[in-house]
């Protein structure tokens, strides 16, 4: 089965090191997402050190389990890329997606905090990574090794009562 | 190499039928997708025939690859299950990139016609399928077997300027 269905979200981590490798693979995944226009506004920073991500731990009340993380990623929006601008979360959504399903390809766990649209988490990021104005903070996502070995698993999701045909 | 990795837009379809368990599993791929307090705020209609495609395929200046397709997937919100309604885009974003990897996976193309905000493109799909208010029109998928056996391939997008690192 495919690391689409056995993504989970993933909060407690070994303190083992990720691979410089596997994260500029996640890093490739992202890109590789289609966008609008082909505009690719993305925009990532990689947070590592324990004294880093309890800091940046604080932008959202949900996410104290990046304390034991081992990486943090930012995923950003460039505004000086936007060609059609009303697409930009849809875009950054897609990126954060393939960065989540790559990781579980690696044998690692994932956590996506949501970030944008909320102004104080995204002043929070703003100040700790001293962005430009430019600079959009839209999601985080922390990770590592996960502690439990079957953190990532199948769980079916599936409910047909959602989907409608329209055939004739 | 995996279908993050490989999956392209894909415009020219062959005539040939997708099979219904193909086009299931691309709707659990979708649902598969994490979503902010996991309101999971997806529902899917799925269009088949040549009339409903051309039909359809007006809704959205440069969607007339879709004449051709053999599917359309039209994913909408339902805003009554919203328990973190800013999230709605990222959710459905997420949502529709599993469904698009999955394809690849399936040696199906697809395309993403961006829907929303773009209040005619979402007008003209809330009157093809005659829909309540609380549903939403977000993006809309054609899809089938792709002429060019070679539609799907790798096209490297990394950049590695697009990367910052914070260690210190």
């Amino acid at each position: 089965m495919n690391s689409i269905f056995t993504r989970r979200s993933v909060r407690s981590f070994l303190p083992k090191e990720v691979e410089a490798e596997k994260i500029e693979k996640l890093l490739q995944a992202a890109m590789q997402a289609p966008s609008a226009m082909n505009q690719q506004p993305w925009e990532f920073i990689v947070v590592r050190g324990a004294e880093n991500l309890e800091k940046l731990s604080h932008f959202h009340v949900y996410a104290t389990s990046m304390v034991g993380a081992d990486f943090a990623i930012i995923v950003l929006c460039n505004n000086e890329r936007l060609k059609s601008p009303l697409a930009w979360q849809q875009d950054l959504g897609a990126a954060t997606q393939n960065l989540l399903v790559e990781a579980t390809e690696l044998g690692l766990g994932t956590v996506w905090f949501g970030t944008a649209p909320h102004q104080p988490r995204m002043d929070y990021v703003r100040e700790f990574c001293d962005l430009p104005e430019h600079m959009v903070p839209y999601s985080v996502i922390a990770g590592g090794y996960p502690k439990d070995p079957d953190a990532n698993h199948f769980k079916n999701r599936f409910d047909p009562s959602r989907v409608r045909y329209i055939t004739e």
